[in-house]
């Protein structure tokens, strides 16, 4: 498959990501009486990357975020040379996802960007329940790390073929079910730099976090992976 | 597989989606204190879709969606010829789906046609969440060209067969989890029509945006789909 | 597989049926906070079916439910010499069932039996809803001829393998999703009988109604599907 | 695989399903007005073992559970020798998953492991709904053996090949969906053991329970299904 249509597809699976994901959180989190709350945002993050992986996987492998990108070429499952234009395509796709949520958003006359934001991440004081920077990095590179050990295994060959991107989208959506207290749940760059570039201010003073941790947690969750499944 | 036959697989399933969506809507969203929200009513959508698709896939190709079956002819994967004839399966299925709702509906005394309706689809003032016809066009068709495009690929000779259908169900429960609040979601205008004809007023007056905006977004995806997917 | 370890399958299965279903309904719906709701239960019902059909179904074939096994007969998929009995053994699997249910439920001091019963199905007066007989009668039997019209479809040999116990679990569990509100759900004789017999009283007065409307949707689903999916 | 490398994988597993399931119920389950409730917490636990079912299936087999060790090994369908080595990485990486979901929670200003605990096992005073000790034996007993019921029908030759990790991993979820007001639910003594070591107290004191009931259910449910499932 060219490299431009495999850039494009993850461009349009990383604005599905983010446009679900944090527009599922904006905008039917809390509506009154009947909102989906933290468990239906879960499983609008979780299903973003189901529904993608299911019908771009065969076109780029459906990465959506930089820490799994990282993380697949760690582990010697993805050409190095690829790694810089997937996570443009990647930041530029959720970035117009973000724009388009701000966008849907707005039509409703109580929104308002400062107060209602774009679903960032956070810690301290911009932690939906006030938990520590600590508590914020470890959770993140221990929810990363899970995330990529588990597309690492559901993607081995000797695991049942076609059933990965339900493996894959379920754990993200278990780690939302965990982790939505603590950080509002990062594990990807790139789902965290689209809401911080709009919103401004704290989200995007606490962004750095939200590289870091996820890119410790892949890096270390490749190594692990590739000695656990040596076959000798 | 005649062409009669098919056409009763179709209203089958559009009676489905419509009693099953809109029914769980209507009957079971607001039950007092366990009643399913909008988690359970983007979940039944989702389940219409995903039972039929496995139960009648293999007998009309299951489109159930007038925007579907226009984006399936115009991706070159559905013969132009049956077009119309299966989006008036679709109408008349939905339609009698619509009936059988409202027969169970009134079973409840305090069931009253005009104040709780049969979960129509809206803007403005006809929006759950009272969003604007520019949010409502700009989600209708975005939430659709997103529908389209997953449908496409998980169908694809290269995504894993036998999914499709997961993908596909677990895709609209998304896309109910993002956009009930912003028009109630329909990305398929047999589905609006159904309630929008037995309910009247500005249901039926705002009908043509769930016609024009899901057709927008499913030729759209369907280019789209095409240009991204081409082998070279 | 011998007649007896089919029937011992159906009637752990149909014990299962009951005690999950009945029992998430009975211990965990209305727990305070924090509780599962209809949508809980609606889920708990669903997987009873999805986890019985991938781990009996190649045993006795995973019906559960006398409408299933008649509407798999009247469509000629089933042996009518192993009708009775794989109805008894469903009615005693449910019993079962019910009896633990009951055991363990009244371990917690504040359940008494006459006021929360055992999640028995009914309508008027015992509708959770208030719907009436005539509601209630049109619900189920459009519900059951959807579930079997689902069972056809999706173990016909044209359908993907092996998908078939999501396509009918999750079946149930939409249709749960629609219609608790409206008879507490049935579609299903036994499940319907194993709490009624405990309870007596106005659950036991209303049980016919659960097995004339599903025996009814069954029989009408079973020659419906034949018709549709007929090749020529 | 190499023992090693099997027992590093059941590790890690044990870890996830601690971390994981009480993590979500610790963090996000009574989070104000958008919680996650039993159900969120009913999918995360049955996710953990989806997730890792997949991803180290065909490493270790995935067993992340004391009682389904002794349940295959019963079976036969797991070598005795191996037994005690897998018992002891699990309740390692158990006790480790319990200790990093303790260093999150404390991030929290207002979390204290005395009052809020790490979403331990109990009975009467300790059970969430204040069920007795006969109440909570027969559940745990009952809820193990269709466990371990579920995971030898799934994973049997004649059952469709690679669907076991859904039908296992939403059982769980359905067992939480049951029995989490009773005794919180454990059926997996690893899991019941961590957090009581941490915790202490009455969580100690009654952890006895959770090794006595599942080993009970599990060895019982091995018996049965040989049993049911001989095909002469």
């Amino acid at each position: 498959m060219p490299l431009f249509n495999r850039l494009i597809a993850e461009g349009i699976g990383t604005f599905w990501l983010v446009l679900g994901g944090c527009g599922s959180a904006v905008l039917a989190a809390a509506f009154p009486e009947v909102g989906i709350g933290l468990v239906g945002v879960s499983i609008a993050f979780g299903l973003t990357v189901l529904t993608m992986a299911y019908s771009i996987g065969h076109i780029s492998g459906c990465h959506l975020n930089p820490a799994v990108t990282i993380g697949l070429t760690v582990a010697g499952r993805f050409s190095k040379v690829d790694v810089f234009p997937y996570i443009c395509a990647q930041l530029l796709g959720g970035f117009v996802g973000a724009i388009i949520l701000y966008l849907i958003a707005s039509g409703n006359g109580d929104y308002d960007l400062a107060s209602h934001g774009l679903a960032s991440n956070g810690y301290d004081m911009h932690s939906p329940g006030g938990y520590t920077l600590i508590a914020a990095l470890v959770c993140e590179i221990v929810m990363t790390f899970m995330f990529i050990f588990i597309i690492l295994g559901a993607t081995d060959e000797r695991a049942p073929a076609g059933f990965a991107p339900i493996a894959i989208g379920l754990g993200l959506t278990l780690i939302h079910l965990i982790s939505i207290p603590v950080t509002n749940t990062s594990v990807n760059p790139a789902r965290s730099t689209a809401p911080a570039l709009i919103e401004g201010g704290i989200a995007l003073g606490q962004l750095w976090l939200f590289w870091v941790a996820p890119l410790i947690g892949a890096v270390c969750a490749a190594l692990m992976y590739k000695q656990v499944s040596a076959k000798n």
